[in-house]
């Protein structure tokens, strides 16, 4: 795993022990937590045109940037508990899709 | 940003480009995909109990982590395509939720 | 359609058009909004057990129907722009459900 | 209440019932079902524009008429368990929101 995701999740772990939240962090609950930050994510962009999303300016961008924090923040503690390895699921999920959306049917259009 | 991160981000970029994807590569989509996945990534906790979802067996946990790599990619691209630096927010909001929710409240129930 | 969810539809789609919102109101948008709602209300619950769950105090059981309405709001707006009967379409969703899950195999556990 | 929700909901109160499903219908698992199948329904629309998601194709209207009817049953279902009344919720909602989102700011861009 990497180094920096390894020391964030450490701080993560450290975070919920001092605060005494094993209590609250079950996976079901985490995956719940998640669930509703990528909602609150996705809350910022859902009156905006595809082209304003593209554009947003420097405040939107921080609160942003803050929300997707959170995503990954409790992404990493789920996998945590679980004793997911996040980097290397990732890699062999890019092996997956790139079977499962070949290159010559993806620009015709035909997946997707 | 972490090497293994910005290796990953550049292959999705690679791959997203391959297919001709950039037309559907909206933040606003990205995000909307982020949230789905991450909902089905709840969807295998929603009828377990919390205690049955410390414990998941091997085939149940190879799709969880696969659904947690759809998030993490998404997320990578989401981020990428606003030029956020995912880490980084990672640590800053670590240091706003330490301020957020003190350890002496937290452990006395009246914070979260 | 019911009689009460026809004059909520007729009520929102006024509401709507007295703010000029038909701009932000595509199928998608409301998707994405109603799916940002539903977050809402998983929200109020992500850290209780289930059984906290069963037991709102007053507060909190407001706070879940105010969400709750946020869903059928934006549910009756997305039926309404796509003409979706959506009281005919629960109810054809129970008879696939019930050929989907058949009782006997359901109380041996063996579906769901 | 509506004479058909209370209808649907006393189906869905029978159809549960009879699958011995009490034991998974706390109010926090319906809140992430609810939660799961909106996302289900706006992965119908996270690739489509904005026009595209006006003019669906009578298949594809379809399975979004099915999600629809899924949120809708997991809404009533967790409405019945918690005792709320969900049209009336909707009914005090909309003044809510007619107080907070005043015409004339609306129509000046204001808010929202």
């Amino acid at each position: 795993m990497s180094q920096d995701i390894q020391t964030l999740t450490h701080a993560l772990r450290e975070f919920a022990l001092a605060r005494n939240w094993a209590q609250f962090h079950a996976p079901k609950n985490l995956a719940a937590a998640l669930s509703v930050e990528a909602a609150e994510l996705l809350e910022h962009f859902q009156w905006l045109t595809e082209a304003q999303s593209h554009n947003l300016d420097a405040p939107k961008k921080a609160e942003v940037a803050a929300e997707a924090a959170d995503v990954l923040l409790y992404l990493l503690q789920l996998c945590d508990k679980l004793d997911i390895d996040l980097l290397d699921a990732a890699r062999q999920k890019m092996v997956v899709n790139a079977v499962k959306y070949p290159v010559a049917e993806a620009r015709q259009g035909e997946v997707r």
